[in-house]
């Protein structure tokens, strides 16, 4: 399956420095010269273009009101750099936004750093930067600050970026794993596996009858609508690396709570599962980068669901399993042929740079 | 000259991951199983140990009064990762802290993105993640949220580290280029160049009769004197990359303005000027870790003089020039010989990966 062409408009012609003239990233682009000057001001200022990042400083300055902020960062080094339905710039944007919606709160910026290695075609550079603006756009948060380095050809690897957010949380919740409580009912957002599968059907060259994407998708708004509804959410948690397995358990071991799901109940694709049963993978430890459990007290679990069903990234949303019982990190599941299972850490990885 | 033992404490025994078990960074300590949960919480969430890490979600969550954030990143590649006065982990956290004091604001909380390379000695791992938290701790800034990736041998290169930090900001002043104003006078905090050259020294086996150290330390406690005591501060920059010349040109463009400075005023140690002149660098544009420039009015300059003598990062802090008028983008220096000479930008970059 190879790399489909995608909406990105990036092309060699409206790149802002001249292919020509510099077809692949110089040491001296982060020299802090002319160069680098150059780089910054044409690729990134002009590009992500806003009131904070206009300033130019080593720092950007936004206004918020008296409250509660979330931070937080991730650094991306996914492999390929462009895959289908994506690319490192969509996802680095994508899984700070979903990061900061994981803590209930609204996006509000994020930073751009940009580790870059020497020979990097820089076609491939704008291409990411465009896709990272139209992500940003899409999500309405601004790249208000960056920084840019550029390492020796064999010290790097194309392209790794760094985003961090900050967003801002505009209710009294504490959404956290020690939030949860026996009985909660935890909901799934959609089919889970996507994402790793399609990076690994890159790598490995495998074809699908239907082509397959990664979810790799903002979930900010589809987020701010159950907390908009005043749903009291206790917990909520994106399923990226380790997929949904690891993502449950290290809730039930934070909170100490037992955690029960039901296998039938996890939708996954035909072709996800087609392809992990060929390449030994199981899909609920296969990440995702646009899918989220949330953890909500019984009585609003269907409010909640509706809610989710309402929204293009939570239209197969559905309820798959709840909190049993306090006292035991424990996740467990009942298969598809009714037995009982503890769901289990993995101890290394399935898939390396998955994002 | 080599790297010489400093006062940091991290020591094999101590070493929270079993070294003789795992000597080196595993792929797998990024693929978001058991060896990772390992690393990140005995590793990174104990070391960094504070309340907004402790909650182990997808962000940290701070509480701020309402009024203007500072916000900022910086991705560090610097090689040696080990060099006289500092290392990668200490400097991740003073170029960052100093970022946010360029923007006026109190440093709040940081984030702290690695990429680790696989085969990293897991010792040196441990010894930057002790020096990122002592230069916390200096600076009074909690690491409040994390990401940690593993890329494989020879795509990487040993770890790199991103810091994105959080400021409040206390005051109504607008401290960016475009506040600076004809008759201004310019601070700088201390000679210059020696971060430049300490890592230079280390990279060419340089040999000082006096040990060359970095300048690297975190300067925002002596920016809030600064602040505390009303100047009325225009704009600050710290001199990283590109060193003073660089950041006084991008001052200068930014603001359309014309800037002079005196070369004879400018402190330079000997030992730096020797080994400029030996290594063919010109002191000006030679990286700085722990020196500002600050433009204040000119009837508040002695006072902020006063000040900045007064705190061990701004005691031999000097007045170098001066903004002399608007609608010229331009920065002109009178060198100690009498003549008047325009600064210009460098093309590309005098030394790669100081920072």
């Amino acid at each position: 399956m190879k790399d489909k062409p995608t909406s990105n408009p990036a092309s060699v012609l409206s790149c802002p420095i001249p292919i020509q003239q510099y077809p692949y990233v110089l040491s001296a682009h982060g020299g802090g010269g002319k160069l680098m000057h150059d780089l910054v001001q044409r690729m990134f200022v002009s590009t992500f273009k806003n009131p904070e990042l206009q300033t130019e400083h080593d720092g950007a300055v936004v206004a918020v009101s008296q409250g509660r902020l979330a931070f937080t960062t991730d650094s991306y080094v996914i492999s390929p750099l462009f895959f289908p339905g994506g690319d490192i710039g969509s996802l680095a944007v994508h899984g700070t936004v979903n990061d900061l919606a994981m803590c209930g709160a609204r996006p509000l910026c994020l930073s751009a750093g940009f580790i870059l290695e020497e020979g990097f075609a820089m076609k491939d550079l704008w291409r990411v930067v465009v896709s990272m603006q139209e992500a940003a756009q899409t999500a309405s948060v601004h790249i208000v600050t960056g920084d840019t380095k550029v390492v020796e050809k064999g010290k790097g690897d194309g392209v790794f970026i760094n985003t961090a957010g900050v967003g801002v949380i505009e209710h009294d919740l504490e959404i956290v794993p020690t939030s949860i409580r026996e009985g909660d009912v935890i909901l799934l957002s959609g089919d889970v596996g996507r994402h790793g599968i399609a990076i690994m059907a890159v790598r490995e060259g495998l074809e699908f009858e239907t082509p397959l994407e990664s979810d790799c998708a903002p979930v900010a708004d589809v987020v701010m609508r159950l907390l908009d509804a005043g749903i009291g959410v206790h917990c909520m948690r994106d399923l990226t690396r380790g997929g949904l397995s690891s993502a449950l358990i290290e809730i039930a071991e934070k909170a100490n709570m037992h955690i029960h799901i039901e296998e039938e109940d996890i939708p996954v694709t035909s072709e996800v599962r087609g392809a992990c049963e060929m390449l030994g993978f199981d899909p609920l430890y296969v990440a995702n980068e646009g899918r989220f459990v949330v953890f909500v007290p019984a009585d609003s679990a269907h409010q909640a669901l509706t809610i989710l069903n309402s929204h293009p990234l939570g239209r197969d949303g559905c309820i798959i399993g709840h909190v049993s019982a306090e006292g035991r990190s424990l996740v467990t599941m009942t298969s598809k042929i009714g037995t009982r299972r503890i769901v289990d850490m993995l101890s290394g990885e399935q898939l390396p740079r998955i994002c």
